[in-house]
Protein backbone atom coordinates (compact mmCIF):
# COMPACT_ATOMS: atom_id res chain seq x y z
CA UNK A 1 0.00 0.00 0.00
CA UNK A 2 1.43 3.55 -0.74
CA UNK A 3 1.34 6.53 1.58
CA UNK A 4 -1.05 8.80 -0.12
CA UNK A 5 -0.97 12.90 1.06
CA UNK A 6 -3.26 15.43 0.84
CA UNK A 7 -2.04 18.78 1.32
CA UNK A 8 -4.34 21.28 1.64
CA UNK A 9 -6.94 19.03 -0.15
CA UNK A 10 -4.04 18.56 -2.98
CA UNK A 11 -3.03 15.71 -3.77
CA UNK A 12 1.07 16.25 -3.67
CA UNK A 13 3.54 14.98 -1.83
CA UNK A 14 5.22 18.16 -0.90
CA UNK A 15 4.85 21.33 0.47
CA UNK A 16 6.88 24.64 1.08
CA UNK A 17 10.57 24.43 2.81
CA UNK A 18 9.51 28.07 4.03
CA UNK A 19 6.38 26.10 6.68
CA UNK A 20 6.74 26.86 10.53
CA UNK A 21 6.28 22.90 11.03
CA UNK A 22 9.79 22.44 9.84
CA UNK A 23 11.03 25.05 11.15
CA UNK A 24 9.99 25.08 14.52
CA UNK A 25 7.67 21.83 14.87
CA UNK A 26 4.78 24.28 14.99
CA UNK A 27 2.54 22.54 15.09
CA UNK A 28 -0.04 19.34 16.13
CA UNK A 29 -0.57 15.98 15.07
CA UNK A 30 -2.97 13.13 15.35
CA UNK A 31 -2.98 9.35 14.32
CA UNK A 32 -6.00 7.64 13.66
CA UNK A 33 -6.87 3.63 13.08
CA UNK A 34 -8.57 3.27 9.82
CA UNK A 35 -10.45 -0.01 10.30
CA UNK A 36 -13.06 -1.20 8.18
CA UNK A 37 -12.89 2.01 6.34
CA UNK A 38 -14.08 3.56 9.46
CA UNK A 39 -11.94 5.88 11.48
CA UNK A 40 -12.20 4.92 15.43
CA UNK A 41 -12.38 7.27 18.21
CA UNK A 42 -12.49 10.15 15.38
CA UNK A 43 -14.99 12.30 17.48
CA UNK A 44 -12.42 12.41 20.17
CA UNK A 45 -8.70 12.81 18.34
CA UNK A 46 -10.66 15.82 16.64
CA UNK A 47 -11.75 16.99 19.94
CA UNK A 48 -7.85 16.76 21.24
CA UNK A 49 -6.65 18.58 18.16
CA UNK A 50 -9.12 20.93 18.25
CA UNK A 51 -7.48 21.39 22.13
CA UNK A 52 -4.03 21.39 20.67
CA UNK A 53 -5.08 24.67 18.19
CA UNK A 54 -7.01 26.87 20.76
CA UNK A 55 -3.25 25.87 22.86
CA UNK A 56 -1.18 27.00 20.44
CA UNK A 57 -3.52 29.73 18.92
CA UNK A 58 -3.44 28.35 15.31
CA UNK A 59 -7.43 28.34 13.55
CA UNK A 60 -9.09 25.11 13.96
CA UNK A 61 -9.27 23.42 10.85
CA UNK A 62 -13.14 23.24 9.80
CA UNK A 63 -14.35 19.37 10.50
CA UNK A 64 -16.02 19.30 7.64
CA UNK A 65 -12.84 19.85 5.19
CA UNK A 66 -11.26 17.31 7.62
CA UNK A 67 -13.61 14.60 7.24
CA UNK A 68 -13.77 14.59 3.78
CA UNK A 69 -10.32 15.06 2.90
CA UNK A 70 -9.99 11.51 5.32
CA UNK A 71 -12.63 9.93 3.77
CA UNK A 72 -11.23 10.89 0.26
CA UNK A 73 -8.19 8.87 1.15
CA UNK A 74 -9.50 5.90 3.06
CA UNK A 75 -12.37 5.09 1.02
CA UNK A 76 -11.04 1.95 -0.55
CA UNK A 77 -8.65 0.77 2.50
CA UNK A 78 -10.07 -1.45 5.51
CA UNK A 79 -7.48 -1.14 6.95
CA UNK A 80 -4.16 1.31 7.62
CA UNK A 81 -3.37 4.79 9.84
CA UNK A 82 -4.50 7.80 9.10
CA UNK A 83 -1.99 10.61 10.34
CA UNK A 84 -3.05 14.34 10.34
CA UNK A 85 -0.73 17.32 10.40
CA UNK A 86 -1.86 20.91 11.23
CA UNK A 87 0.67 23.43 10.93
CA UNK A 88 0.97 26.80 11.70
CA UNK A 89 1.47 27.36 7.75
CA UNK A 90 4.09 29.33 5.47
CA UNK A 91 6.14 32.27 7.12
CA UNK A 92 8.41 34.47 7.13
CA UNK A 93 11.92 33.75 9.57
CA UNK A 94 11.44 34.32 12.92
CA UNK A 95 9.32 33.39 15.97
CA UNK A 96 6.91 36.18 15.79
CA UNK A 97 3.39 34.57 13.87
CA UNK A 98 2.70 36.96 10.89
CA UNK A 99 -1.07 37.93 10.86
CA UNK A 100 -3.01 36.12 8.64
CA UNK A 101 -1.22 33.00 8.23
CA UNK A 102 -3.23 30.03 7.05
CA UNK A 103 -2.60 26.90 8.63
CA UNK A 104 -1.19 24.28 6.48
CA UNK A 105 -2.98 21.02 6.65
CA UNK A 106 -0.83 17.56 5.66
CA UNK A 107 -3.46 14.04 5.82
CA UNK A 108 -1.39 11.07 4.85
CA UNK A 109 -2.76 7.28 4.51
CA UNK A 110 0.24 4.75 5.67
CA UNK A 111 0.19 1.02 5.68
CA UNK A 112 -1.17 -1.03 8.70
CA UNK A 113 1.29 -3.49 10.41
CA UNK A 114 0.39 -6.67 11.29
CA UNK A 115 2.86 -6.28 14.38
CA UNK A 116 0.45 -4.30 16.77
CA UNK A 117 -1.87 -7.66 16.78
CA UNK A 118 0.21 -9.74 17.57
CA UNK A 119 1.40 -7.94 20.26
CA UNK A 120 -1.97 -7.04 21.55
CA UNK A 121 -2.55 -10.59 21.49
CA UNK A 122 0.82 -12.07 23.13
CA UNK A 123 1.98 -9.23 24.86
CA UNK A 124 5.23 -7.28 24.61
CA UNK A 125 8.41 -6.87 26.01
CA UNK A 126 9.62 -3.57 27.05
CA UNK A 127 12.55 -1.47 29.00
CA UNK A 128 12.49 1.59 31.06
CA UNK A 129 14.75 4.71 29.19
CA UNK A 130 17.48 6.69 30.65
CA UNK A 131 16.23 9.93 29.22
CA UNK A 132 13.93 11.82 31.23
CA UNK A 133 11.02 14.06 29.94
CA UNK A 134 11.55 17.72 30.38
CA UNK A 135 8.65 19.32 32.75
CA UNK A 136 6.33 21.86 30.64
CA UNK A 137 3.10 22.19 32.34
CA UNK A 138 1.74 24.24 29.17
CA UNK A 139 3.00 22.35 26.34
CA UNK A 140 1.86 18.69 28.65
CA UNK A 141 -1.02 16.59 27.18
CA UNK A 142 -1.70 18.57 23.48
CA UNK A 143 -0.09 16.25 20.64
CA UNK A 144 2.61 19.16 19.39
CA UNK A 145 5.22 18.48 16.87
CA UNK A 146 8.19 18.97 18.86
CA UNK A 147 8.78 15.56 19.23
CA UNK A 148 12.52 15.35 19.83
CA UNK A 149 12.31 13.83 23.34
CA UNK A 150 10.23 11.05 22.10
CA UNK A 151 12.78 10.79 19.33
CA UNK A 152 15.96 10.23 22.02
CA UNK A 153 14.44 7.82 24.16
CA UNK A 154 13.41 5.70 21.21
CA UNK A 155 16.63 5.93 20.04
CA UNK A 156 18.29 4.05 23.43
CA UNK A 157 17.29 0.58 21.94
CA UNK A 158 17.72 -1.46 18.43
CA UNK A 159 16.62 -4.84 19.63
CA UNK A 160 13.67 -5.10 17.98
CA UNK A 161 12.06 -7.52 20.12
CA UNK A 162 11.93 -4.70 22.43
CA UNK A 163 8.81 -2.96 21.61
CA UNK A 164 8.38 0.06 23.79
CA UNK A 165 10.47 1.58 26.00
CA UNK A 166 8.97 3.70 29.47
CA UNK A 167 10.15 7.10 30.38
CA UNK A 168 10.10 8.91 33.58
CA UNK A 169 10.36 12.78 34.23
CA UNK A 170 13.57 14.40 35.83
CA UNK A 171 11.78 13.90 39.54
CA UNK A 172 11.79 10.13 38.43
CA UNK A 173 7.97 9.76 38.24
CA UNK A 174 6.68 7.22 35.50
CA UNK A 175 4.88 9.41 32.60
CA UNK A 176 4.34 6.74 29.95
CA UNK A 177 6.08 5.21 26.70
CA UNK A 178 8.12 6.63 24.13
CA UNK A 179 4.95 5.97 21.75
CA UNK A 180 1.81 5.22 24.20
CA UNK A 181 0.72 5.54 27.70
CA UNK A 182 1.27 3.32 30.80
CA UNK A 183 -1.66 1.76 33.13
CA UNK A 184 -1.36 -0.48 35.87
CA UNK A 185 -3.09 -2.80 38.28
CA UNK A 186 -3.46 -3.27 42.02
CA UNK A 187 -6.02 -4.83 43.53
CA UNK A 188 -9.50 -2.93 41.89
CA UNK A 189 -7.46 -0.08 41.21
CA UNK A 190 -6.12 1.05 37.40
CA UNK A 191 -3.22 3.50 37.69
CA UNK A 192 -1.99 5.79 35.27
CA UNK A 193 0.28 8.40 35.98
CA UNK A 194 -0.70 12.29 36.42
CA UNK A 195 0.42 13.73 33.16
CA UNK A 196 -0.09 17.55 34.32
CA UNK A 197 3.41 18.31 33.66
CA UNK A 198 4.77 16.19 30.90
CA UNK A 199 3.17 13.32 28.49
CA UNK A 200 0.52 13.19 26.11
CA UNK A 201 -3.40 12.59 27.39
CA UNK A 202 -4.02 9.76 24.77
CA UNK A 203 -7.14 8.96 23.44
CA UNK A 204 -7.33 5.72 24.57
CA UNK A 205 -6.21 6.52 27.86
CA UNK A 206 -9.17 8.70 28.44
CA UNK A 207 -11.45 6.11 27.24
CA UNK A 208 -10.26 3.46 29.89
CA UNK A 209 -10.28 6.77 32.14
CA UNK A 210 -13.98 7.12 30.69
CA UNK A 211 -15.08 3.94 30.70
CA UNK A 212 -13.78 3.05 34.43
CA UNK A 213 -15.42 6.35 35.50
CA UNK A 214 -19.13 5.46 34.07
CA UNK A 215 -19.05 1.69 35.54
CA UNK A 216 -18.67 0.99 31.78
CA UNK A 217 -16.36 -2.32 33.05
CA UNK A 218 -17.98 -5.64 33.15
CA UNK A 219 -17.51 -8.79 34.74
CA UNK A 220 -14.49 -9.18 37.21
CA UNK A 221 -13.75 -5.38 35.96
CA UNK A 222 -17.06 -4.21 37.18
CA UNK A 223 -15.78 -2.51 40.48
CA UNK A 224 -12.56 -1.20 38.42
CA UNK A 225 -11.45 2.36 39.75
CA UNK A 226 -8.97 4.59 38.36
CA UNK A 227 -6.57 6.69 39.94
CA UNK A 228 -4.34 9.42 38.44
CA UNK A 229 -1.24 9.76 40.35
CA UNK A 230 2.48 10.19 40.41
CA UNK A 231 3.84 6.46 39.71
CA UNK A 232 7.28 5.83 41.14
CA UNK A 233 9.28 2.94 39.34
CA UNK A 234 8.85 0.72 42.47
CA UNK A 235 5.42 1.44 42.59
CA UNK A 236 4.96 -0.13 38.70
CA UNK A 237 7.31 -3.29 39.26
CA UNK A 238 5.18 -3.86 42.46
CA UNK A 239 2.21 -3.42 39.93
CA UNK A 240 0.05 -7.18 38.97
CA UNK A 241 -0.79 -6.46 35.88
CA UNK A 242 1.07 -3.50 33.00
CA UNK A 243 -0.17 -2.55 29.49
CA UNK A 244 0.98 0.62 27.43
CA UNK A 245 -2.15 1.95 24.89
CA UNK A 246 -2.42 4.95 22.27
CA UNK A 247 -5.11 4.64 19.02
CA UNK A 248 -2.85 2.72 16.87
CA UNK A 249 -1.26 -0.13 18.67
CA UNK A 250 -4.32 -0.61 21.25
CA UNK A 251 -3.79 -2.30 24.20
CA UNK A 252 -0.03 -3.69 24.22
CA UNK A 253 -0.12 -6.16 27.45
CA UNK A 254 3.27 -5.75 29.15
CA UNK A 255 5.10 -9.07 29.94
CA UNK A 256 8.48 -8.01 30.86
CA UNK A 257 9.96 -4.37 31.97
CA UNK A 258 13.95 -5.32 31.06
CA UNK A 259 14.67 -8.37 33.37
CA UNK A 260 11.27 -8.50 35.58
CA UNK A 261 8.67 -10.48 34.14
CA UNK A 262 4.67 -9.56 34.12
CA UNK A 263 2.96 -13.15 33.64
CA UNK A 264 -0.82 -11.70 34.94
CA UNK A 265 -2.95 -10.21 32.10
CA UNK A 266 -6.08 -11.49 32.90
CA UNK A 267 -7.85 -8.21 33.54
CA UNK A 268 -6.02 -6.52 30.83
CA UNK A 269 -7.34 -9.14 28.50
CA UNK A 270 -10.75 -8.06 29.21
CA UNK A 271 -10.10 -4.20 29.49
CA UNK A 272 -9.14 -4.69 25.25
CA UNK A 273 -12.24 -6.79 24.79
CA UNK A 274 -14.05 -4.13 26.62
CA UNK A 275 -12.08 -1.35 24.48
CA UNK A 276 -12.82 -3.28 21.13
CA UNK A 277 -16.82 -3.14 22.03
CA UNK A 278 -16.74 0.30 22.11
CA UNK A 279 -14.85 0.63 19.05
CA UNK A 280 -12.27 2.04 21.11
CA UNK A 281 -9.49 -0.08 19.69
CA UNK A 282 -8.28 -2.11 16.72
CA UNK A 283 -9.99 -5.61 16.17
CA UNK A 284 -7.52 -8.13 15.91
CA UNK A 285 -7.72 -9.51 12.46
CA UNK A 286 -5.22 -11.17 9.93
CA UNK A 287 -6.58 -9.22 6.26
CA UNK A 288 -3.93 -5.98 6.77
CA UNK A 289 -4.98 -4.98 3.19
CA UNK B 1 15.21 40.85 -2.55
CA UNK B 2 13.63 37.30 -2.96
CA UNK B 3 14.38 34.48 -0.72
CA UNK B 4 16.38 31.75 -2.53
CA UNK B 5 16.76 28.20 -1.75
CA UNK B 6 18.58 24.87 -2.29
CA UNK B 7 17.10 21.91 -0.68
CA UNK B 8 20.10 18.77 -1.02
CA UNK B 9 21.94 21.16 -3.68
CA UNK B 10 18.60 21.65 -5.91
CA UNK B 11 17.25 25.21 -6.21
CA UNK B 12 13.83 23.98 -5.19
CA UNK B 13 11.22 25.71 -2.73
CA UNK B 14 9.72 22.51 -1.82
CA UNK B 15 10.48 19.12 -0.14
CA UNK B 16 8.94 15.88 1.20
CA UNK B 17 6.02 16.29 3.34
CA UNK B 18 7.84 13.30 5.12
CA UNK B 19 10.49 14.77 6.44
CA UNK B 20 11.20 14.36 9.98
CA UNK B 21 11.68 17.92 10.49
CA UNK B 22 8.05 18.75 9.54
CA UNK B 23 6.59 15.29 11.56
CA UNK B 24 8.87 15.52 14.49
CA UNK B 25 11.10 18.67 14.63
CA UNK B 26 13.95 16.23 14.07
CA UNK B 27 16.71 18.69 13.51
CA UNK B 28 18.98 21.27 13.85
CA UNK B 29 19.53 24.93 12.34
CA UNK B 30 21.91 27.88 11.98
CA UNK B 31 21.35 31.41 11.21
CA UNK B 32 24.21 33.58 9.91
CA UNK B 33 24.95 37.04 8.84
CA UNK B 34 26.18 37.98 5.26
CA UNK B 35 28.04 41.39 5.46
CA UNK B 36 29.83 42.07 1.98
CA UNK B 37 29.50 38.72 0.84
CA UNK B 38 31.30 37.01 3.41
CA UNK B 39 29.35 34.86 6.33
CA UNK B 40 30.21 36.24 9.67
CA UNK B 41 31.45 33.15 11.82
CA UNK B 42 30.76 30.58 9.77
CA UNK B 43 33.85 28.44 11.62
CA UNK B 44 31.79 29.13 14.77
CA UNK B 45 28.23 28.67 13.28
CA UNK B 46 29.44 25.01 12.02
CA UNK B 47 31.17 24.14 14.65
CA UNK B 48 27.65 24.39 16.58
CA UNK B 49 26.00 22.52 14.37
CA UNK B 50 27.87 19.88 14.13
CA UNK B 51 27.98 19.46 18.09
CA UNK B 52 24.00 19.21 17.63
CA UNK B 53 24.29 16.88 15.07
CA UNK B 54 26.71 14.54 17.17
CA UNK B 55 23.95 14.90 20.36
CA UNK B 56 21.38 14.09 17.98
CA UNK B 57 23.27 11.54 15.88
CA UNK B 58 22.37 12.88 12.62
CA UNK B 59 25.20 12.59 10.17
CA UNK B 60 27.40 15.66 10.08
CA UNK B 61 26.78 17.55 6.57
CA UNK B 62 29.98 17.70 5.09
CA UNK B 63 31.29 21.29 5.24
CA UNK B 64 32.65 21.69 1.86
CA UNK B 65 29.23 21.12 0.05
CA UNK B 66 27.67 23.45 2.80
CA UNK B 67 30.02 26.13 2.15
CA UNK B 68 29.78 25.71 -1.55
CA UNK B 69 25.84 25.69 -1.49
CA UNK B 70 25.84 28.84 1.17
CA UNK B 71 28.31 30.46 -1.13
CA UNK B 72 26.19 30.04 -4.39
CA UNK B 73 23.59 31.51 -2.43
CA UNK B 74 25.29 34.51 -1.25
CA UNK B 75 27.40 35.32 -4.12
CA UNK B 76 25.46 38.51 -5.56
CA UNK B 77 24.20 39.54 -1.64
CA UNK B 78 26.05 42.64 0.16
CA UNK B 79 23.66 41.78 2.94
CA UNK B 80 21.36 38.92 4.18
CA UNK B 81 20.35 36.02 6.40
CA UNK B 82 21.50 32.71 5.76
CA UNK B 83 19.57 30.14 7.06
CA UNK B 84 20.68 26.44 7.39
CA UNK B 85 18.63 24.12 8.57
CA UNK B 86 19.97 20.28 8.67
CA UNK B 87 17.27 17.03 9.32
CA UNK B 88 17.25 13.89 10.22
CA UNK B 89 15.88 13.22 6.77
CA UNK B 90 12.36 11.39 5.01
CA UNK B 91 11.06 8.36 6.86
CA UNK B 92 8.15 6.41 7.72
CA UNK B 93 6.01 7.19 10.55
CA UNK B 94 7.18 6.95 13.96
CA UNK B 95 10.06 7.99 16.48
CA UNK B 96 12.32 5.31 15.50
CA UNK B 97 15.14 6.64 13.43
CA UNK B 98 15.29 4.15 9.99
CA UNK B 99 18.80 2.57 9.17
CA UNK B 100 20.62 4.23 6.10
CA UNK B 101 18.66 7.50 6.66
CA UNK B 102 20.13 10.77 4.75
CA UNK B 103 19.77 13.98 6.06
CA UNK B 104 17.86 16.92 4.77
CA UNK B 105 20.12 20.11 3.64
CA UNK B 106 17.88 23.19 3.18
CA UNK B 107 20.11 26.64 2.42
CA UNK B 108 17.77 29.89 2.63
CA UNK B 109 18.72 33.59 1.67
CA UNK B 110 16.62 35.55 3.62
CA UNK B 111 16.64 40.14 3.43
CA UNK B 112 18.07 42.17 6.11
CA UNK B 113 16.11 44.39 8.41
CA UNK B 114 17.46 47.67 8.55
CA UNK B 115 15.66 47.51 12.22
CA UNK B 116 18.50 45.48 13.45
CA UNK B 117 21.27 48.82 12.68
CA UNK B 118 18.95 51.21 14.18
CA UNK B 119 18.22 48.87 17.69
CA UNK B 120 21.88 48.23 17.99
CA UNK B 121 22.23 52.45 17.94
CA UNK B 122 19.13 53.33 19.73
CA UNK B 123 19.17 50.07 22.24
CA UNK B 124 15.56 48.80 22.60
CA UNK B 125 12.32 48.48 24.81
CA UNK B 126 11.98 44.55 25.99
CA UNK B 127 9.52 43.11 28.52
CA UNK B 128 9.71 40.12 31.28
CA UNK B 129 7.26 37.23 29.46
CA UNK B 130 4.98 34.68 31.27
CA UNK B 131 6.03 31.89 29.72
CA UNK B 132 8.68 29.80 31.37
CA UNK B 133 11.34 27.69 30.09
CA UNK B 134 11.12 23.94 30.90
CA UNK B 135 14.32 22.92 31.70
CA UNK B 136 16.17 19.92 29.76
CA UNK B 137 19.80 19.71 30.15
CA UNK B 138 20.16 17.27 27.25
CA UNK B 139 18.92 19.07 24.71
CA UNK B 140 19.94 22.62 26.10
CA UNK B 141 22.61 24.51 24.10
CA UNK B 142 21.91 23.29 21.17
CA UNK B 143 19.96 24.98 18.03
CA UNK B 144 17.23 22.24 17.67
CA UNK B 145 14.40 22.64 15.49
CA UNK B 146 11.67 22.02 18.85
CA UNK B 147 10.68 25.81 19.41
CA UNK B 148 7.71 25.41 20.59
CA UNK B 149 8.48 27.55 23.50
CA UNK B 150 10.10 30.51 22.11
CA UNK B 151 7.08 30.98 20.01
CA UNK B 152 4.85 31.18 22.60
CA UNK B 153 7.22 33.36 24.29
CA UNK B 154 6.87 35.43 21.32
CA UNK B 155 3.47 35.04 20.89
CA UNK B 156 3.13 37.25 24.24
CA UNK B 157 3.21 40.92 22.84
CA UNK B 158 1.72 42.04 19.49
CA UNK B 159 3.12 46.04 20.30
CA UNK B 160 6.04 46.40 16.98
CA UNK B 161 7.56 48.80 19.92
CA UNK B 162 8.72 46.31 22.01
CA UNK B 163 11.84 44.16 20.18
CA UNK B 164 12.23 41.76 22.75
CA UNK B 165 11.14 39.33 25.40
CA UNK B 166 13.33 37.96 28.41
CA UNK B 167 11.99 34.70 29.53
CA UNK B 168 12.95 32.58 33.08
CA UNK B 169 12.87 28.88 33.32
CA UNK B 170 10.45 27.25 35.98
CA UNK B 171 12.52 28.15 38.81
CA UNK B 172 12.39 31.66 38.04
CA UNK B 173 15.95 32.45 36.62
CA UNK B 174 16.70 34.46 34.20
CA UNK B 175 17.70 31.93 30.55
CA UNK B 176 17.44 34.52 27.76
CA UNK B 177 14.90 36.48 25.41
CA UNK B 178 13.08 34.66 22.61
CA UNK B 179 15.82 34.15 20.14
CA UNK B 180 18.48 35.72 21.75
CA UNK B 181 21.30 35.28 24.57
CA UNK B 182 21.23 38.09 27.89
CA UNK B 183 23.81 39.81 29.75
CA UNK B 184 24.31 42.49 32.85
CA UNK B 185 27.14 44.36 33.67
CA UNK B 186 27.70 45.23 37.13
CA UNK B 187 30.80 46.87 38.20
CA UNK B 188 33.78 44.95 36.38
CA UNK B 189 31.76 41.66 35.79
CA UNK B 190 29.14 40.90 32.50
CA UNK B 191 26.98 38.00 34.11
CA UNK B 192 25.29 35.69 31.41
CA UNK B 193 22.62 33.40 32.48
CA UNK B 194 23.96 29.35 33.41
CA UNK B 195 22.24 27.37 30.03
CA UNK B 196 23.23 24.00 31.34
CA UNK B 197 19.69 23.11 31.79
CA UNK B 198 17.90 25.53 28.98
CA UNK B 199 18.98 28.31 26.20
CA UNK B 200 20.91 28.10 23.18
CA UNK B 201 24.75 29.08 23.36
CA UNK B 202 24.51 31.62 20.98
CA UNK B 203 27.57 32.43 18.88
CA UNK B 204 27.82 35.80 19.67
CA UNK B 205 27.40 34.82 23.64
CA UNK B 206 30.27 32.77 23.20
CA UNK B 207 32.34 34.95 21.49
CA UNK B 208 32.70 37.41 24.50
CA UNK B 209 32.97 34.87 26.86
CA UNK B 210 35.86 34.15 24.84
CA UNK B 211 37.31 37.68 24.27
CA UNK B 212 36.62 38.47 27.99
CA UNK B 213 38.27 35.45 28.88
CA UNK B 214 41.40 36.63 26.87
CA UNK B 215 41.52 39.42 27.60
CA UNK B 216 40.63 41.24 24.52
CA UNK B 217 39.02 43.80 25.37
CA UNK B 218 40.50 47.45 25.29
CA UNK B 219 40.60 50.80 27.15
CA UNK B 220 37.41 50.82 29.93
CA UNK B 221 36.66 47.30 29.24
CA UNK B 222 40.34 45.48 29.86
CA UNK B 223 39.45 44.27 32.89
CA UNK B 224 36.19 43.09 32.31
CA UNK B 225 35.44 39.50 33.51
CA UNK B 226 32.22 37.35 32.64
CA UNK B 227 30.42 35.36 35.52
CA UNK B 228 27.73 32.78 34.27
CA UNK B 229 25.74 31.91 37.09
CA UNK B 230 22.27 31.76 37.94
CA UNK B 231 20.65 35.02 37.76
CA UNK B 232 17.07 35.99 39.51
CA UNK B 233 15.21 39.08 37.75
CA UNK B 234 15.90 41.14 40.78
CA UNK B 235 19.71 40.46 40.17
CA UNK B 236 18.96 41.57 36.40
CA UNK B 237 17.13 44.87 37.48
CA UNK B 238 19.52 46.16 39.44
CA UNK B 239 22.43 45.69 36.63
CA UNK B 240 23.90 48.76 35.31
CA UNK B 241 23.98 48.02 32.09
CA UNK B 242 22.21 44.96 30.40
CA UNK B 243 22.08 43.96 26.42
CA UNK B 244 20.79 41.31 24.37
CA UNK B 245 22.52 39.52 21.54
CA UNK B 246 22.52 36.95 18.88
CA UNK B 247 24.16 36.91 15.09
CA UNK B 248 22.03 38.63 13.21
CA UNK B 249 20.65 41.41 15.55
CA UNK B 250 24.44 41.98 16.91
CA UNK B 251 24.10 43.54 20.31
CA UNK B 252 20.94 45.58 21.17
CA UNK B 253 21.74 47.70 24.42
CA UNK B 254 18.56 47.41 26.46
CA UNK B 255 16.38 51.06 26.97
CA UNK B 256 13.74 49.26 29.05
CA UNK B 257 12.66 46.14 30.77
CA UNK B 258 8.96 46.78 31.04
CA UNK B 259 9.18 50.10 33.26
CA UNK B 260 12.00 50.05 34.40
CA UNK B 261 14.78 52.37 32.25
CA UNK B 262 18.49 51.56 31.64
CA UNK B 263 20.10 54.49 30.46
CA UNK B 264 23.54 53.65 30.61
CA UNK B 265 25.18 51.60 27.65
CA UNK B 266 28.74 53.03 28.12
CA UNK B 267 30.73 49.48 28.11
CA UNK B 268 27.68 47.69 25.51
CA UNK B 269 28.69 50.48 23.35
CA UNK B 270 32.58 49.64 23.73
CA UNK B 271 31.30 45.63 23.63
CA UNK B 272 29.82 46.18 20.26
CA UNK B 273 32.84 48.04 18.60
CA UNK B 274 35.22 45.52 20.00
CA UNK B 275 32.81 42.50 18.77
CA UNK B 276 32.44 44.55 15.09
CA UNK B 277 36.04 44.86 15.02
CA UNK B 278 36.89 41.12 15.46
CA UNK B 279 33.86 40.51 12.43
CA UNK B 280 31.89 39.07 15.15
CA UNK B 281 28.89 40.64 14.61
CA UNK B 282 27.13 43.07 11.53
CA UNK B 283 28.37 46.58 11.38
CA UNK B 284 26.13 48.81 11.03
CA UNK B 285 25.29 50.48 7.55
CA UNK B 286 22.92 52.03 5.44
CA UNK B 287 23.12 49.66 2.08
CA UNK B 288 20.77 46.78 3.14
CA UNK B 289 21.01 45.07 -0.51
Amino acid sequence: MAIKNLINGKSVDELTAHDRGLHYGDGLFETITVENKQLLCWDEHLKRLERGCVKLNIAVPDKNILKNEVSALIKTKSRGVIKIIISRGGGGRGYKISENIEPTRIISLYPWSSQYDKNSSSGVKTRICSYRYAKNPFLAGIKHLNRLEQILARSEWNDDSIAEGIVMDSENYIIEGTMSNIFCIIGKTLYTPDLSACGIEGIVREKIIELASNLKFKDDLTSLNVEIKKIPLEFLMNAEEIFMCNSIIGVWPVNIIDKTKFSNHKKTQNIIKTLQEYNSIPKLCKNTN
